[in-house]
């Protein structure tokens, strides 16, 4: 045994070099304070080459002042950072690698920058260390992956750190304690810096985890990607919904739920308080629910349907809305939302019954992916809500109704549901029922040791087509579930491998269910049942609360 | 389209209700703070019959000053509770059900109450919503068993609830979050009260979220849960360690891991510096850790075995050392342990390649549970640390090394390894391995929809006993699996059932490797092998700052 010295420095370095970073970047700030315009030589001072950067940025809100100075930052004094993003969602986020200040990322999503992730990853510019789900990142930001520097954003900041984020919480607390409890150094850019915390509406951090705030040239962005306007759901949407509702939500009594941003579930949302009246359904499904405030669930909730909501983040819009409605959103004291993106998607991990969602591409064996040609565009959060938390130990009839046969030994238990709606064909007659998923080929061409799949074969439960449900669950081998997945692709190369004496038996088997089945006429799938057929109708549900972004006003 | 009016007031019923809540106690609080003596008038007051109370209490930290208290309020006036906790630990906690203040629980863990849990069950005075992992009960606190009053423990406060929890944040920062942005009410109990923020040693959770702090009559229950006396470690313990780090550890190179607290896994960590070190094994296995501040883990952090590590909790005696490692602990500016069980889990469900743990029973579908006959034990955190995390979409050589062949439609994916030990026999000559789980019968009893499973056998790729490792994760099917598994029970009514020629053809197809395949001989399993073998040499290897509770100290 050689004890060693337990006053080693080699135990904190970090500590040390947090200190010796502090110091040397004293004379730009008064106390936690730094000036606008010092925001590159801040950054110059904190960071070293080789940090892991962990970089505020999710499909809704950017720390867009501090991602914007970072890419004005001179290469020589900062480079080959390790940036740790949700989102790669601007284009200055890519900046940085080819202007050499970082070289490698590990995120969760691209979106609009999925090709040019794509691109850079194939000249060598950008090093990707994996793709994950949010929920998988924040994780690893805590165990293989702690940040070195916190970049991140939030509405005021009094001049002790407090923070309050307002409505989008989102992702900043937990970026914040991955940091801070690690030495890290934490930097905040906010839209607005008070004198102190009395002057905040709530504190949503605490001052004790933040080292410098610093005021944003303007607002920091944030993107209604939530918003679907009614208008753009079409009567085979309504159809999808309908089927949905019947083929799923009332035959499982589904209650705890995650919708996917689609627009047939959309029309779900909207489909509830008028088709979902009708059936009776209200208070026996779709009550508790792990969402972002969709505009298109208000006509749901002023109907009673919904209970309770637990969102991941914002909603442009939504602002008033939500502080008018705080028996069904979470939050503070202030009136505003709390939105949580780690704790919400926990929620939707281990307290939903269903998660669904549409997809692009749906393999034979129901393997899917929203990866096309030529894209990268990750996961999201769609991989932890869209499948089986093999941890649940709680029950719900929903859950149970998953549960077929009696199993081994005594030993048996039930199942997430996870439906995916797929259209037979989407926009230009390309189908969404392929032989191989076009993720197959991009995994393969990026070098990646595992094919990006959105969501398992063997994770989905149901599939949801205008030509019926097929009830997966239920599918006796691989064969069966080819079967059924083919039955619903309709008149595409993949369809044509189904025949009329195969589904005849699938229906027997109670593996495949018609319109007809389920009681749902095609004739009746009209926008007419739609409770709000544009934004102004949402706006007008909610009582004029509901502020529609620009973009989405006709008016 | 009937839209309802925006200002109704049912749409704000829980921010009313805490108004009139707040104000009906009034005249107890000064400002925030409420007397120690005025805790059973402040709960009386606060507290409505049904309301859902998420009181904290876990395997480690209790709220306990405000669990007694509430066990002597009137129950004429408190009653019917629906108590939401992590872990029923103290006799109060049921003397709630006896006394009808409680009426309900859901829960995640029993332990030493569990007998009690399963007679008051059986007579009916208390009812179980379910029994839950850690995670999935916080989950749900978000979702649909969102509490209206939370009852938490911190170190210290300020006048303003500003909350220090020191190294026991744990579960606090959860449930206070749950309650505060639901319009539900929060009462801290603290062991002292300071006059201002300045005077905390760091804010863990802003006093914005807090209604009322309450000083202790004594400081909060904390249990030493996680320290495993080395003495107690046998031959038997060094043997199955061996096998682990030769026939998991080192074979499927694994980094990231989370330990379970048994014997055999404390085995292991004092194996690393001297086993684990002859092998050449530093830095190629065991880096990253999902884990308690385990003291059996001191030699290796002092040996330079261990990077980092992600705590669920504190652990008694630990601090000075602890906070001496900053570099592979989290902690705040103030030097100690920030935990946090809620990020921990999810660390150790994403982040980790590995869960490894003991059991007390298997059968030979490897489905295993530490429920025994009368006692409902419950599963705190090990069905979420012990399950294939199928959102997973990150890649480790570890995780890649479980995918079997190549998949169907170029679709595969890794898998993470869940170990579990189990020795031939337990104490009393009990045989570990049974045709049929005792929980099996105790589910049935209890009239629970499924039976109370730890660890699912289709969840387990490893299991190891005196006897070798079965690689489950290699078997063609059930029949391989059961032949691998009764191959490890040894003499027992099980073991009886594996023949050498099966043992033979195990063998060949890698889905068994006796100790000499391992190049492990029993011979050489001796305690001597240990790091150290008391708890004064952990003392020793800490550089005196480890500090164990006096129920472990011999001296």
């Amino acid at each position: 045994m050689i004890p060693t010295n337990p006053t080693d420095p080699r135990w904190h370095t970090r500590r040390d070099r947090k200190k010796e970073r502090l110091a040397s970047v004293g004379h730009l700030a008064n106390g936690l304070v730094v000036d606008t315009a010092d925001v590159v030589p801040l950054l110059e001072a904190v960071l070293r080459p080789g940090d892991r950067v962990a970089l505020e940025g999710n499909n809704q809100k950017q720390a867009d002042f501090l991602s914007r100075s970072l890419a004005q930052a001179d290469p020589g004094r900062v480079h080959d950072l390790h940036l740790l993003i949700s989102s790669i969602s601007r284009p200055e986020h890519l900046d940085l690698f080819e202007n050499g200040i970082a070289s490698l990322v590990d995120f969760a999503f691209a979106g609009a920058q999925s090709t040019r992730v794509a691109t850079l990853l194939a000249e060598g510019t950008l090093k990707v260390g994996a793709i994950h789900t949010y929920l998988e990142l924040y994780a690893r930001l805590f165990v293989d992956l702690i940040p070195d520097v916190a970049l991140v954003a939030a509405e005021k900041a009094d001049r002790n750190g407090n923070l309050y984020t307002g409505a989008n919480t989102e992702d900043t607390p937990t970026i914040v304690e991955a940091a801070a409890f690690r030495s890290g150094i934490v930097i905040a850019q906010v839209n607005e810096l008070v004198d102190s915390v009395e002057d905040l509406p709530r504190v949503d951090i605490p001052g004790s985890w933040v080292d410098f705030v610093i005021p944003a040239d303007r607002p920091f962005q944030v993107e209604p990607l939530f918003t679907r306007d009614p208008r753009k759901i079409t009567d085979v949407h309504v159809l999808l919904a309908m089927l949905a509702i019947r083929g799923v939500y009332e035959r499982h009594e589904v209650t705890t739920l995650n919708h996917g941003i689609g627009y047939d579930t959309a029309a779900i949302e909207l489909l509830l308080p008028t088709y979902g009246e009708s059936l009776g359904l209200r208070g026996k499904i779709a009550r508790n629910w792990a969402l972002n405030p969709h505009p298109t669930l208000i006509p749901a909730i002023e109907s009673g349907w919904v209970d309770t909501i637990a969102s991941f983040g914002g909603e442009v819009g939504m602002d008033r809305y939500v502080a008018a409605r705080s028996d069904v959103f979470a939050t503070g004291h202030d009136g505003s939302l709390r939105s949580n993106r780690m704790i919400s998607q926990v929620g939707g991990l281990y307290a939903t019954d269903m998660f669904i969602g549409s997809t692009l591409q749906l393999d034979p064996l129901a393997n899917s992916s929203t990866v096309t040609a030529g894209r990268l565009s990750g996961f999201g959060g769609a991989p932890n809500l869209g499948n089986d938390p093999r941890g649940r130990r709680h029950s719900s009839p929903a859950w149970l109704s998953m549960n077929e046969g009696e199993g081994q030994l005594g030993i048996h238990r039930g199942r997430k549901l996870v439906v995916q709606i797929a259209e037979t064909y989407g926009a230009g007659a390309t189908p969404h029922y392929v032989e191989s998923l076009d993720a197959v080929d991009v995994g393969k061409n990026a070098g990646m040791p595992i094919a990006p799949v959105m969501i398992y074969g063997d994770d989905v439960t149901h599939v949801v087509s205008e030509e019926g449900v097929a009830y997966l669950y239920k599918a006796r081998d691989l064969e069966e579930r080819r079967q059924a997945v083919t039955a619903l692709a309709g008149s595409g190369p993949v369809g044509t491998q189904s025949t009329p004496a195969q589904r005849d038996q699938l229906r027997r088997d109670g593996v495949l269910a018609l319109p007809q089945d389920l009681g749902v006429r095609r004739s009746d799938a009209s926008r007419s049942l739609l409770a709000a057929k544009s934004i102004e109708d949402l706006v007008t549900w909610s009582g004029g609360l509901y502020d529609p972004p620009a973009k989405f006003r006709s008016w």
